[in-house]
Parts: C-alpha cells; structure tokens; sequence
C-alpha cells in the first residue's frame, strides 16, 4: 500500500496529499483544473492528465471531490475510475457525500472486484493541514484495516462506523449537530446585541459551562467581528443538510431544529452569499 | 464582608453554602421547606424561621430561589428582603430570573440605601458541589468588586457583565445557545437511529472537532442509554427560555431555534415530564 492516486485537490485536497507524501506514500494527483494539482508538484506529487493515468498502478485511489453530481461522473463514467481501476484496489471516498451514493460505489465496485470505502473528514483546513482530521468509515472493516496507514497519515479519530454508507451517516449526525451549534450561538450574540450585552465578554463567560463548544469558541469570535472569511463555506454546509434531509425523508423522520437551519442558510445562498464562511449567519439576524 | 443570610436551600444553594461556610463565612440559611435547611447545620449555618431573622445584621444576602414570583415575594413583601435588611447591605440574587426583575430589584434596593446583583449561574450540581460555578454579574462595578471574595467561593468564571440585570442577559445567552446544543445532540442521535448506526461510536468520534461541545459529552451518553435523571430539570429549562423569548419580543426580535426548541420542551412540560432532565428530549424523536 504505497501508490495513491488522490483526485480532487481542493483546500482540504491539496494538504492531505501533502500529509500523505510527508509519510513516504508515492502520489499521482488529477484536478479538473489543472494549476491546482500543479501546486503539489514541489512537494513530489506527480500531475496526471486524466483519472486513468492517476490511478493506473494504484494500490489505493483516494477522492475529494465536490457534489454527489461530480462524485457519479468521477466513479461511474467510461474514463471513471471503477471502469479502469487496477484489479484489488481500494477506493476511498472522503467527499462529504450521500449515504446512498457511497452505498451504490460500494456495491459497483465490488462487482469488479474493487474494495470501496466510504471515508468524510471533520476538522476543516486545520484539520487537513495538520493531519488530525476526524475520520469517519463505511464499508468492510477488512479494508477499513488495509488502508489504517493511509487515513493515520491524514488524521487522528479514526473510527470504523458500519457498512458501507456508515461513515457518510455519522458525517451527517455531525453536521446536524454542527447545525444547531452554529445557529445557537448566533442567536445567543443576537440576543445580547439587541439588549445591549457585549456579546465577546458573554462569549468567554459561558465558554467553560453547560454551553461550551467548538462552534462557541471558534465561529463565535467570527461572528463578534464581522469576519466572514470561509473556514467552511455556505455552500457546502447547504449541500451537506440537504443529503441529510434526504435520507431523513427517506425513513420517514423530522428533526425540526435541522429544517429551520437549513431554511435559514438557503436563504443566504439563493441571494448569492454561497461563497461565505458558516459564521456569516448572523448577518441574517442583525437589524 | 464576613456575615452572609442565605435564603434558597435547593440542591444548588446547600452546595453553594457548604462551600461558603468552607471559606470561613459564617451564613444564616432560611428555606420555606425547612428540613432542607436543617440539613445544612452539621456543617455550621445557622436555621432561621422567617426571612427578617435571616438576614439581620448580616452584610451580604443571597437568594437562590424558584420563579420570578417567588423572587418578588422574597424581596418585596412587607416580611421580604428590602423592607427588613440592615443599612448597606449587599443584595445577591443568584437565582436565574428575568433581567427585568433584576432591573426593579436593583432600583428599589437602590431607594433604601442597599446594593443589588444579579449574579446567576452556570455549571449545575456539579459546579455548584465544586466551587468551579460560572457566574455572570449585572449591577454597580464597585458593589461586583466588594462582593468578590463571596463569588470565589463559590465559582471560578466571575465575570462582571455590566448594569443590573446583565448578568441575566448573559444567562439567557447561555441558555440559548444550550438550547440549540442539547436538540442538536438529540437530532443526530436521533438520525443515526432512523439510519441503523451506532449512537455511541457516532458521538465517540464528533466530539473531538467543530461539532465539539459540552451537550455532546455529556447529555449525548445520557441520552443514548436513556437516562433521564435530572441533572438539569425541563421546568427550569422551560422557564428560562420563556423568560428569554419574552425578552426578545420586548425588543422586537426573532430567535426562530429557540422558538422551536421552546415548543418542543414546553410539550413536555404539558405532558407531566418537567421533573425529568433535559435530556429526556430524546424521547419526543423516537418512536
């Protein structure tokens, strides 16, 4: 296990290969756009022109891709990978993506022989960057087992969480829960600007209690300062609530917390504001 | 600063007590439920059978009561607290209350020559058990910085929020964002189940990244095993986030989570499960 093919390098991309390289695996990189892969050059990846020459002789073809849409046609297309992945490879998805979708991966590459895992990541750009990525896994623990190496080169929680379409399912209970954090300590800023509070000192007061979290301490300063630079941009958190409704639809339950966030930040990225970080929410709720 | 009534022998002021009388403070305690008092003599207080003994010659009061009715009998009945206490006194209302309460607290304390806070807290049995309470402060700075010495033994975040009843506020803060947290955990728990996965593993591997928070280590195991013993009652809860939402229509403002999650633990509260802990939320999105 010491040839990767990795397609798709974006920010979260682009340091998990260099994570990778850093612990002696061989990398082939392809991008859609090509400049971006290029940047990996340096650090001794090497720049494929298509996904057939990025995953010949691979033992492993790792994606981070965008949409389901663009997962399909990157799986599941004539110059895709399942139709021309070397015999026994295993395929790790790491995109955020539909139960569903890493369901059917699973399945059509077992009937070529192919071993997929369905593999999302928490922890964002630093995360990535630092190697202590949260790493969430679908699909047969064996391969699970044969890819340990890889997924310790990129990240630190690492759990087996079921069958295929497992890993995609605890992604999805994260971002629910990231969902309502995110909302919650909006509101709360919200709150204290119309009554008059200083919401930075409210910050650092409920830090250590009952209403401790990430989304406090780190989106809660963001949203203090009016700095909406993307750590995770809107677009994809809306992509992401979106599978999960979904699937939620799908069995038949309703998590209205999950509904109300979800109509908020559609909102914001049917007028155009797509492209910011999480945190600008609370330009939803200031007068 | 040596000689403290305290008025309010819940599970929360025994402990606050206790650890008041650790500190050297020698503290008179009246409880309309006497027994529980009682309980507190062995470590050192004084019983007393009407508020006006309680707090004669005493420099500080507290009061660690109910509901906001409550509060108004205990502070402003002819036998309450400002028609009886001695010149100069500081009044502490650690209770969490409305912020417009603590504003006429304040102000008819202020009338008779005495100094109020609005002190409420945050961390539970627990923290209260401690002595690692946050406390968040509304009132006049200088009476906040005389009252130190009290605060610290009791607490460990003592945060001064600004003029009376903004440690309040600050309560409210953090009760909404604790609010969105607790249904958040809830609504993931409640996915993973729908979708077949492990709540547990689930909750073993968010809790280290941007879905991090208190509600997730703590209320998300409870809520796996079903455990509904209160650590904090959805009575409490319920009128807490009445008094915030009353709050935000004064001022003109939308809090649609905390509206939603207002609704979900007031039907419970109808349906005779305010006794139980806030976890218990969990049993409105089963099935």
């Amino acid at each position: 296990m010491k040839n990767i093919g990795f397609i798709g390098i974006g920010v979260m991309g682009a340091s998990m290969v260099r994570n990778l390289l850093k612990q002696g695996f061989s990398v082939s990189v392809y991008n859609r756009t090509r400049a971006k892969a290029e940047a990996l050059q340096k650090d001794g990846a090497v720049v494929c022109d298509s996904i057939k020459d990025c995953i010949q002789n691979k033992d492993a073809v790792i994606t981070m891709i965008g949409y389901p849409k663009d997962i399909e046609e990157v799986y599941f297309s004539d110059h895709g990978i399942i139709a021309n992945a070397p015999q026994h490879a295993y395929l790790i998805d790491m995109t955020t993506s539909s139960p569903k979708l890493a369901e059917r991966i699973y399945e059509e590459a077992k009937a070529k022989g192919l071993k997929a895992l369905d593999a999302p990541v928490s922890g964002g750009d630093i995360g990535a960057k630092n190697a202590t990525l949260a790493i969430m896994v679908g699909g047969d623990e064996d391969a699970f087992d044969a890819c340990q190496d890889i997924f310790k080169a990129m990240g630190k929680n690492i759990v087996y969480e079921g069958k295929a379409g497992a890993g995609q399912h605890v992604k999805m209970a994260n971002q629910i829960v990231v969902a309502a954090n995110t909302t919650g300590v909006c509101e709360a800023i919200s709150y204290c600007k119309a009554m008059g509070i200083d919401p930075e000192t409210m910050l650092k007061t409920i830090e250590t209690g009952a209403a401790a979290s990430w989304q406090v301490s780190n989106n809660g300063p963001k949203m203090c300062a009016n700095d909406f630079a993307p750590g995770f941009f809107i677009k994809h958190f809306v992509k992401d609530m979106k599978i999960a409704l979904e699937e939620c639809q799908n069995k038949n339950i309703q998590l209205p917390v999950l509904e109300k966030v979800y109509s908020i930040y559609q909102e914001m990225e049917d007028s155009k504001q797509g492209e910011l970080g999480t945190q600008a929410i609370i330009s939803k709720y200031s007068k």
